[in-house]
């Protein structure tokens, strides 16, 4: 058994309004940096998984993303595994 | 002017403790995988900014980071720009 690193993303679809996003847009003028824009607000989420393969790992972990860690109607998600 | 993409996480700090994370460990149980461990679950930001080099880019994306992004006592942050 190996053990894999997992470094997920779960971020909300760019069709969906991301109102926290936009709040810290705003107060990003207040502190002069105007020049920052577009700010999408999600989740990082970390993880370990214990797997015979990296297949093994990744088909795991997307299960986990779908099933549990991200809300596939208004979030869409990313990851990365590397082995430990 | 040039126009840079920022992917930023903020993770809670190893030493503290993270109960979301630990609540959505023991739920992996319940799924049926229960090889995956260690789950820690922090903030996902992506932005844009416009700055002269993307040397300025990272110092404002830095200080954006440490006034309004993360609460440096609870949270570290890192970070990845590029150019648009």
């Amino acid at each position: 058994m190996m053990i894999f690193q997992a470094e997920i993303d779960v971020m909300p679809k760019k069709e969906i309004l991301d109102p926290q996003g936009k709040a810290v847009t705003g107060s990003m003028k207040n502190l002069g940096l105007a020049e920052i824009q577009n700010i999408r607000i999600g989740k990082h989420i970390s993880l370990q998984i214990e797997a015979e393969s990296a297949d093994i790992a990744e088909q795991k972990v997307d299960q986990a993303c779908k099933s549990l860690l991200a809300n596939l109607i208004m979030e869409s998600y990313t990851f990365k595994i590397a082995q430990l």
